[in-house]
Parts: structure tokens; C-alpha cells; sequence
């Protein structure tokens, strides 16, 4: 397997904030560049709203030109209004990476929690605290962004055995 | 108020089809222009459909310059999974219009169905026949085309009841 360093993109969609954060993986060493939170005005009509969105995402992959992304399956809420939105925003953060021309994994919450903490229902302190361990020199400004970093963690690990799962199924 | 012609674009999201129709609206007089269906591969990775759906709503705006947009609020599903699906296909209908430039209004299937049929709760075989004789040059190819062309003159009714409120609460 190579040990070049990959640029990963790690993104936690919401409609109200989505983390964002990307880490440099090069065999088992893992290195933090960049994390941050995305949250249009909340003032915006949706389209408005939305179009922040994938320009401030974008911007991230413009500036930090990840190779890959990895976007976290989200978690479905019992109410159907939320899940909406969270939707939409999920859809913005799918589809500006596969416009970069970036393949865009997915996970599931609890895979992402088990990777980063070793337990599939660990608190978001947890996973804060976990992240301050693993990349010792992130600078994350709150809980969406460590997320996100969690999901670019997750991603590093995984995406050795996604890969050949890939050849083997094509 | 202006008997300018407006071109708008109806579009009734779904990750699986979304419908697509632009209207000519002068006055009260309203013509058919154009209309149709997406359908991304459904085999590709949902990057890659989202994307797929993007490039071919850019396309029908380059193609057919629609002055102003709207999208159907979506039906809020029992199935939380169809839900989110639909969010993120609603996502990018809502962005791309947006990222044109244009203004993206947003009606309820309920008003949709009562201002096209006359009833709130009317069946797509009776929007397809409002459709056909609202409209007796349309060539639609199915109900979501048909759909589509009845959120665009649903807007071309409304815009003018709506612009004078945008303007009453800004």
C-alpha cells in the first residue's frame, strides 16, 4: 500500500452549521491541516442558504485541494421536518466534492464513533477529546468541526478495505 | 403591474426523477415552452447522481433562461429514509437556480394541486389533464414533468400576491 501522504476532506452536513475539517494520512500517521464550521445566515431564503453553502465548501476545497471526501450517513431523526433539512444540506455537501471530481465516501455515525473512540455511542465530548489526542495540533473551533475531523479520521482508516471492496464488487 | 413575458422553471425534486417544465407567463395569458425528466443512473454513488442531477438543471437553465424558479415543498414522508433522499435531491434543486441567480420560491403541493385543479387533494391523472388544458401545446412526458409545469404556473399565479409581500416585510 502507498505511504504517499492523501489530503482527506471530512464534512458533517447540517443546514444550520456544517463541520468541516481535513486531515493528511500517509501509512498509519495522520496529521491535522484544517478545520472550521460553515453557517449561512439564517436570514437567507433556502436556495440563498444553500448556495453559501457549497461556495464556503468550495472555498475549502479549493484552498486545502483534498484528494478525497468522506461525508457522515446522517443520522435519521424522528422528525421528518429536520430530516429534511438536514437533507438539503447533505445534498450540498455530496455534491461539491463530486463536482471537484473527488470520490465522496460515506459512513455511519456509530462507525465513526467506534474508529475515533473504540465505542459506537460515545458523547461528542468524547469524540472532542479523542481528537485532541489523535491530532495533538488541531485548532478546532467547537463540536462540528471535531466531527468532521472524526469522519476524515474514520475515512483514513477505512478506505484501504473500501477500496478492494470496490475492485473486488466492479 | 408589467405584461412583460416571464419565463419560470417548476421543478418537482426526487433522487430517482426529478420533473422539470418552464412556462411563458404574460399577463394572465401563459404558454409552454419546455419540459422534462432526470433521471441519474441510479448504479452510481450518490456523489456522482447529485452531480448528475446539477449538470442537467444547469443545462435546462442555460438552455431555456427562465427568469425566476420554484420548487414543490416536498411531501414530508412517513419513512424517514425517503425523506432524507429526498432532501438531498430537494438540495440541489433548490442550489442550482440559486447559483444562476435566480429567486427560488417554494409552494406547498397543496396549493399547487388548488391552484392547478381547483382541489387540494387532486390525483396526478387529473394535474396531467388541468395540464393539458392549460397548456394545450405541452408535451409532457409523464407525471413528474407534468407536476413540474404545475408548480411553474402555480409561481405565475402567486408571484405577484408574493413579491408585493417580500416587499411589504423587507
Amino acid at each position: 500500500m502507498s505511504t504517499l501522504p492523501i489530503r482527506i476532506l471530512g464534512v458533517d452536513p447540517g443546514l444550520r452549521r456544517t463541520g468541516w475539517g481535513v486531515v493528511a494520512s500517509e501509512g498509519t500517521r495522520l496529521s491535522f491541516l484544517a478545520a472550521g464550521v460553515i453557517a449561512p445566515p439564517e436570514t437567507l431564503p433556502l436556495g440563498q442558504r444553500l448556495a453559501a453553502l457549497h461556495a464556503a465548501l468550495t472555498a475549502v476545497i479549493v484552498e486545502h485541494a483534498p484528494h478525497e471526501a468522506a461525508v457522515e450517513e446522517t443520522f435519521v431523526n424522528a422528525n421528518a421536518r429536520a430530516t429534511l433539512k438536514l437533507g438539503q444540506a447533505r445534498g450540498v455537501a455530496m455534491l461539491v466534492p463530486a463536482l471537484a471530481g473527488l470520490d465522496v465516501a460515506e459512513y455511519a455515525p456509530n462507525l465513526v464513533k467506534k474508529t475515533v473512540v473504540g465505542a459506537g455511542h460515545a458523547e461528542k465530548r468524547q469524540i472532542q477529546a479523542m481528537i485532541a489526542v489523535l491530532l495533538p495540533s488541531a485548532r478546532v473551533a467547537g463540536a462540528d468541526a471535531a466531527d468532521a475531523l472524526a469522519i476524515a479520521i474514520c475515512h483514513a482508516q477505512h478506505r484501504g478495505v473500501r477500496a478492494l471492496a470496490l475492485k473486488v464488487s466492479a
